[in-house]
């Protein structure tokens, strides 16, 4: 039973983190698959994410607001993650127009396209837990408010809401995920635009000290990139999953403070304190979050299985060894 | 006591159905105002709208998607009316691009014209009870879930999202108003594309049969326009309406059959007939409808005041005796 095997699948931001992951994946199980991503700098995509499976995928390198690309990619694929995203809380407040022509406006030309030219095609979108805000409830699920606390926090919404609109009304079969923080190798690591973790782990290796931002205590949970990559791959086989907006999450709930002092214990030397918000930061922090997934475990049996030590000890040997590629002068 | 007196205002849409109604109240109230509005002849624009008030007001034809036009317009403004709109819930799903650009897009910008060049502002932004699609419950308070059944609704989300933002991290004062069926003189009549009632009354003028869609059981409140235009001045002017959801409504709850009953009292001759769906419209029907306004009656003391009977009255009154400017050849 492998639903993958000779498929034609399209990634979009599939040179970035979690693109990679599902590629690497999609390739084992025997897929065609095919990368669209736009290596903008600023962004996820980083070529050393595919070097192992480079020969066996097919490249193609253009930005999903390309509508003209994106219509000539989606033709005859049986499967299309949508991963491409501008991810940035930060730049989303700075360039909202950016954010909004990527997260939203290219979401639905792509839409269109396959309503064009692809209607049978089988759609997941990564969505975000940010745009929940700050959390009435915990642990937050399907049910709680929407209030995102910044541009990208409505621009994802209007992302995942053409999805389930367009699996509803026109039959492009879509589910939307939304993410908590997910981590491993591939995640970028130069600034802090995809996750603070990606600049902890390069802070941890370079040997300066982590920053934790607050107090320290803000809760949250995280999913290793391979436990994502099962929830992908689970949503885009089981008709039970079109139309439906599933959390991701983990049992592992930990303060910043106590996930930093763990960071610490995993790099010898390492070290970390904890500073007051920057103050554009702060306008936008959500406190304390973390995620109930017991309807994507009660509908398609997806559970993390990498418990946060592993994964993060997986994740420091990666960039220990990939430096070059991630951070160094010549990445 | 009057806030806006001498008062420097820009209402986007302005020379549309709602947009001139208000005009007309702030030109009396010895407002100085501006009107911006694109004249796209699909849309709500219509000068015989302002013939009244034509000297007394600033005409900036021009349209929201056009930023350095609107960067120009919002300098030195007291109040911005931000009702420009692409109102056709058919329209944004043929051509839902264009929606985007309009009702979320070119808010964006706007919002981003005021933060640099005019922060003071005070910003009433108009959504739509649309973005709630199929009521759970009724009647269907601020806190009912935001599921919408079509672009239209997805992308007025993202819109008042960022006004609410917008006056969350950047100070820029902004109130967002969910507007029920706003009825009225002034409002488009060739066609369904600002409201069914449009199309009713000049069907019912022109000895035409009424069309009531489904079964007529169909239930939906209305405000007369003079009523909606309270409203927009009542949230400018409270502080306390700063960042704040209202929706509008009435308590003169009626199904469209009994509408169409008493329009056809109002107007001799007068008949309609009850008829399937047409299936573009099927898709996206969100059966009954009527809203709760208790949170704008007790913050702001807004009441609708014009009844049902009397404002299709004088709503029927205005077409007869104006109807060559709205729909005959010349119009």
């Amino acid at each position: 039973m492998n639903s993958f095997e000779n498929a034609s699948i399209l990634i979009t931001g599939g040179i970035g983190f979690i693109g990679s992951s599902l590629a690497r994946r999609l390739v084992g199980l025997g897929a065609r698959v095919t990368l669209a991503d736009s290596l903008i700098p600023q962004y996820g995509g980083n070529l050393r994410n595919i070097a192992d499976i480079r020969a066996r995928v097919t490249v193609n390198v253009c930005d999903v607001r390309d509508r003209f690309a994106m219509e000539h990619l989606v033709r005859g694929q049986d499967y299309l993650f949508n991963l491409a995203g501008q991810t940035s809380h930060i730049d989303s407040m700075t360039d909202p127009q950016t954010d909004l022509d990527i997260n939203a406006s290219a979401q639905l030309s792509i839409l269109e396209a396959c309503r064009r030219v692809n209607a049978r095609i089988r759609l997941v979108f990564a969505s975000t837990r940010q745009l929940y805000g700050r959390p009435d409830y915990l642990p937050v699920d399907e049910k709680h408010p929407i209030r995102p606390v910044d541009v990208n926090g409505i621009n994802k919404l209007a992302g995942e809401g053409y999805h389930l609109l367009y699996s509803q009304v026109h039959g492009i079969r879509s589910s939307v995920l939304r993410l908590t923080n997910t981590y491993g190798p591939g995640m970028r690591v130069k600034d802090a635009r995809q996750t603070f973790l990606g600049i902890w782990v390069r802070q941890l290796i370079e040997g300066s000290t982590i920053k934790v931002f607050g107090d320290g205590t803000q809760l949250r949970d995280f999913n290793y990139v391979d436990d994502c990559v099962d929830a992908l791959l689970l949503a885009a086989c089981d008709d039970n999953a079109v139309g439906k907006v599933y959390n991701l999450g983990s049992d592992e709930v930990v303060s910043l403070r106590d996930l930093a002092q763990l960071m610490t214990e995993l790099v010898p030397g390492g070290r970390f304190e904890v500073v007051p918000f920057p103050p554009e930061r702060k306008t936008i922090d959500i406190g304390d979050y973390y995620g109930d997934f017991s309807l994507i475990r009660g509908e398609l049996a997806w559970l993390p299985k990498v418990v946060l030590r592993e994964g993060l000890q997986r994740t420091i040997d990666y960039y220990q060894a990939n430096r070059p590629h991630y951070w160094d002068a010549d990445a």
